[in-house]
């Protein structure tokens, strides 16, 4: 059994494909369409085309290595077995009503699970809204728009795919993408310890964010972060009294967060406990190197936001380190009497040398993480230039937090970025990404 | 004293105006220039004119109630001192180099309080940004562009004048806006105490969201909180050991949280720990009334961001009710076999009965706050009509967390908050929106 179908199949059936608009296998149609593969849409009751492509009475006709299943849960043990029958690798189930309603869902889920097992198929769900691999263009799910979302280095693997397209489409929307998108739902044979290594190995992945209800293959998960080269960030919901409302979702076992929590922090992984949070982490870790240690050089040019992003810092084991003599004496060279140089610098407005500030703070040996604060003003922009050189020539993560009017988010802050410098829109998202770098700095062994 | 110079003003000077961009005199001028009311640029070494104004050589020739005082710190007492001469009732003072740093900057605060308190000016600062009242045009202060921040019905008044700039932009990037903001910063004589009690009076404002780094006048604050009718939320800065660089930012005195926290929560306040959080406590309880009680309907069309907020909400005291057997019926008309029709009540997938599922759950007595969750797809659109009748005929909060592609956000989202739904972005933004209307629930006597 593997995932490799699903990255690069030779051809996509959609079995229970439909030429009526709002059908679930015409919803599936409209983004597979576009894939640089072959696509054939099965339903032996319809004829003609459906988005260009000519209906197949079966499976059998279909020269494919995946399916998306787009019929009916019962029909589903059937409908796999026809899959393999036809030499098909690799499923998506979309239909709910499995394990999660229990009793006789979850003798249907069993059903599946043999016939999976017999013709060897790796199944993606079932009770998932499937994945989504924009930089090929592969979009094997029934979410109207998918392909709306962009392509980007912070592959998703989430229980939930309702959880996996919230955070898939607000990454999107604040100008970003994803690599990759796995919705999970009931893992019949496909979990986190499956998707993990693929996702370590997909060159365009830079870092994993999971979202995680709870699994009986914990340990499975636990181990394939450990054994993971690129950072992974986790987001296990469940702090409070929601465990009967967690099991009718993705049939997921209760289980206590704190034992995930330790479990991910001996693995290297970073604990996050929101949506927004995971997406930051998830950019943070993509996007910068991991840093040599916790010391923070906060620069800010408003000290009230400031103080905001020094305080969640503290609060997340940060340490803001004294500035060398060096770094102090080149400060005061450039800003004589700056309102405040100490670790915060604090320069009390923008100013046309806020990017030398940066520069120097960045440069100071005592310095791991460098973080900055900076309300746009149109006379003086973001010190771009000074930035692309700093990243280019210092291995250090440096985050920049932005804010002002919304014209000004648009071209600085993405020239920013495409220099290699990660901007966060609010304090606390600042601060969230600085911490989830100090938590992905290794123990000591 | 009283603030009222500020909100109506007949005559504003700009004490320093400068014809060259980028200049603190310019900015200013660019942001009055527009106000209903006669502007004075004030320099007597500049003629001609500044933005169709002509210069002035002193306030003397001016006939205004505000200054905007945009000279060097040295020269703020004297220049205070022809103010009131000249009967201007109110100041701005921009410049920092005061209290906060100690020594001669605390004397020549002194200096300003005495001026102050012999003319009977109220002054702004030192230190601040400033003030805004979108509603009357009116933007006092030197921050480019702030002309951009929208009207709106949240009342902000912060310690730190970049902490109120950060908010008011956010706002104003998401579509909203503010009724005023004020910039504290040095609190010479005005303070929270004073500035409260006239937005409470505002009938612009619907909310009032506070900054806090620390204040001497902390009693008078809570007592302000206390009186006031329109619903407060706070966000106390200083959890962790920031405390040196508050001081020197607005010269805070060095407080814990814990005791404003308790205190707020006796003043009826809502308290909350992020920016983000204030600006969407400060949407929440503008837009919603104050329910009932802290039991929470919860309606997902996807489970995974349904559990995630739900597991927020019963961390912050929300309870799950069950629903009436009337309401179980209703629902089971609409929906047979719906996926989990327990509170939360999840529906699997947006469907087009969805608005309706909103309203019977809203429509249950043992309802006090109805909490929505979906993703947007395009062949279904939100459910606009049904809420916004609901709206009309249930006086209870419903708040909508919308997610989905970015084009999803502009249309239906803005007619939903046009009939009185406040939306929210992200599962934990809705999340905290309801955990702020919770906690403003006044207490048991």
């Amino acid at each position: 059994m593997s995932l490799s179908d699903f990255f690069e199949p030779e051809g996509i059936a959609v079995v229970g494909a439909s030429a009526t608009p709002g059908k679930l296998g015409n919803d599936a149609m409209s983004n597979v369409e576009a894939a640089d593969t072959e696509v054939y849409p099965v339903n032996p009751s319809s004829s003609g085309t459906v988005y260009g492509y000519e209906f197949v009475d079966s499976v059998a006709e279909a020269d494919a290595d995946v399916a998306l299943l787009c019929v009916p849960r019962h029909l589903q043990p059937e409908v796999l077995e026809e899959c393999g029958e036809a030499g098909i690798g690799a499923a998506v189930i979309f239909a709910g009503g499995f394990a999660e309603m229990g009793g006789e869902g979850r003798e249907l889920q069993d059903a599946v699970a043999d016939v999976a097992a017999e013709y060897d198929i790796t199944v993606l769900g079932p009770n998932t809204a499937g994945y989504a691999l924009p930089h090929r263009n592969l979009y094997g799910s029934f979410v109207p728009r998918i392909r709306d979302v962009g392509a980007g280095n912070v592959g998703i693997v989430a229980q939930s795919a309702g959880v996996a397209i919230t955070a898939s489409f607000h990454l999107t929307r604040e100008g970003y993408g994803i690599s990759a998108m796995f919705g999970l739902g009931n893992r019949v044979n496909t979990e986190f310890s499956d998707v993990i290594p693929e996702l370590d190995a997909d060159p365009k992945t830079d870092s994993i964010v999971l979202h995680v209800e709870g699994t009986d293959d914990a340990e499975e998960l636990f181990e394939a972060c450990r054994e993971a080269d690129t950072p992974v960030a986790a987001f296990k919901v469940g702090e409070n009294e929601v465990s009967e409302f967690v099991r009718a979702h993705t049939a997921a076992p209760a289980q206590k967060n704190e034992l995930y929590e330790e479990a991910f922090d001996r693995a290297g992984v970073v604990s996050v406990d929101s949506t927004t949070a995971l997406v930051d982490a998830g950019r943070a870790l993509a996007d910068s190197p991991t840093p040599d240690g916790p010391n923070v050089g906060l620069v800010t040019a408003q000290a009230g936001p400031g103080i905001i992003v020094a305080d969640h810092l503290d609060g997340v084991g940060a340490n803001f380190p004294e500035l060398t003599a060096e770094t102090r004496e080149r400060l005061d060279e450039v800003l004589p009497g700056i309102t405040y140089e100490e670790n915060p610098v604090d320069t009390g407005r923008p100013m046309p040398e806020f990017g030398r500030v940066v520069d120097i703070v960045a440069r100071d040996d005592n310095v791991d993480i460098v973080s900055v604060y900076e309300i746009y003003e149109d006379s003086l922009g973001y010190p771009v230039e000074e930035l692309a050189t700093l990243a280019e020539e210092v291995d250090k993560p440096v985050l920049f937090t932005v804010a002002g009017p919304a014209h000004a988010f648009e071209d600085e802050r993405r020239q920013m970025e495409a220099a290699g410098i990660p901007t966060f829109d609010t304090p606390e998202r600042g601060a969230q990404a600085v911490a989830a770098l100090i938590e992905s700095i290794p123990d000591e062994e």
